[in-house]
């Protein structure tokens, strides 16, 4: 590997929390604007006249150290009373809307409603916050996930919020899929020549990574890209780290384990990272022509996150070699 | 007097914390629904996307007992988180919007947005607040104040609050006046033949109380109303109880007095009511031909208020007499 390809730009696709914890991990490796974390919008919703987008905004959290590290969601030292208040007057209150994280919904409902992109909004916010890393949408353009269930389809923040993932889940639509541009930094880096990583963060893979991988041309342009394709299995001991990933894969019929999460990926990937406990796996993962690497992927502590985005970076290296 | 007038109407004009202080002292009669509180809308504004009305707001809070008596406006154990976050992502934040104020911002522009009125969505968050008197816009139209300086029209909020009061004043438009139509409850309980009482709060005459009587007929309905029409000082001793009354009146060439706000008010007028303090100008009221009432107008307890308003619908009767 020559020093170029060293100092070439890595992409992160990424949910909200799992995925957000490997983005921390990574910005704390000095890659500066090298890393761009391209987020899920498919989880944005409208509400309260608010634009939401809970990915996005995991991600500007977590990289600028503002994230709730007890709770796991949200920003620390939050406030409740913008929701008493809700509740009060009869309005909807079966999302919660801290009273520091409505700022970023007022300021970016605001600009969008000026006529600014998602891009431009999320890159007013993440400079201000002294956020070195470049975060983007997956796409400017509205993605809205439907969760199909037994019972009819959800839109996704009413199945994940409101009905604790309880409906079964049948399948998923990205509606505005097939009209939605990729976000413009996002395909320039997938073209970059010197790109040094394609990272699938431990989100869940159907409602996270699933509707950047539908984008038009996506899968076309992650093949055809310059770099290895890495994901880390979001499915540790048969149990997801956080969300509905386990119990969607038993509804969908699959095996609740990492395997069956590379199976899924599939062709797309050159590596799958899978934790210590399921290192029994890492030959099936083989003899799907995946490379695997065991190591511990479960981040608990700050460190944890970036000994895991310094493994995968060195086994992305590897796979290229 | 019959029953049948007792039991009629009472409408009060508002502006923001001195007219919602009467406004409570009537609320406390057990006066129900017979109290119309017509606010003032040229104070609103858009900021942050959002619809602010801060002279219902006030009304609103007051009459549920959510307002903050110690700070004087706004909300009871308000928070300012989202204060916090706005400035920290580089937002406007010259105006303070509390964490509990924002909800009823938020609703109320989401209502809006959704088509609804004005007075629909004031209507239905009194009622979900337990108000028990009827509050309404002065218009469901925008209406605009923008305050004529030395130095250029400011938009009254940046006059009021992000320049503080300190620009002089040479005058006043209120921009939408000319096509805003009367709100429907306003207009017909002006018609009302048990009307009892029309007071006009003790309220910046230029910019709380103008808006409203520069409604297209306003003044005429006014003046054809069955009622008596009895205006409070909101100029005590030369001062303005709160606000910039005192300091608009000298910068227009008038004394800061009880008795230049009478005749300000003039032939719209059948009684004025002065504080004990300024007995002196008492005579000067009657010789304008307008009645004059001499109590103690300055609202420090919740009894201050009950009192005051007691007054003035005895007042109301005598003048009706």
């Amino acid at each position: 590997m020559g020093s170029r390809e060293n100092g070439g730009p890595i992409i992160a696709l990424s949910g909200g929390v799992g995925g957000a914890k490997l983005a921390v991990g990574l910005s704390r490796l000095d890659l500066g604007e090298r890393l761009l974390v391209v987020a899920n919008v498919g989880d944005d919703f409208e509400h309260l006249g608010l634009t939401i987008c809970p990915d996005l905004d995991s991600n500007t959290y977590a990289l600028a150290g503002l994230n709730d590290e007890e709770k796991g969601w949200g920003r620390a030292d939050e406030g409740w009373r913008f929701m008493d208040a809700v509740g009060e007057m009869g309005g909807e209150n079966w999302f919660n809307l801290g009273d520091r994280d409505l700022a970023l919904h007022v300021l970016r409902t605001q600009a969008l409603a000026a006529g600014g992109s998602l891009s431009n909004v999320t890159a007013t916010i993440t400079k201000q916050l002294g956020i070195k890393a470049k975060l983007v949408p997956m796409t400017d353009d509205p993605v809205r996930t439907m969760v199909q269930t037994a019972d009819g389809a959800l839109a996704f923040q009413h199945y994940f919020v409101r009905d604790r993932c309880e409906p079964v889940v049948t399948g998923f639509e990205f509606k505005g899929i097939a009209t939605a541009m990729p976000q413009a930094d996002f395909m320039a880096t997938l073209a970059d020549p010197h790109l040094q990583a394609i990272i699938v963060t431990p989100s869940n893979p159907f409602v996270s990574i699933d509707p950047i991988l539908s984008l038009t041309g996506m899968r076309e342009a992650i093949a055809a890209a310059k770099a290895p394709v890495i994901a880390v299995s979001p499915i540790v001991a048969g149990l997801a780290i956080k969300g509905p990933a386990a119990k969607m894969m038993a509804e969908l019929g699959m095996p609740s384990t990492a395997l069956a999460v590379a199976e899924y990926y599939g062709g797309l990937l050159d590596g799958f990272v899978l934790d210590h406990g399921d290192q029994d796996q890492a030959d099936a993962v083989a003899s799907l022509g995946i490379e695997p690497l065991v190591t511990k992927t479960v981040m608990q502590s700050l460190d944890d996150r970036a000994n895991l985005a310094r493994d995968i970076l060195a086994f992305a290296e590897s796979c290229r070699g």
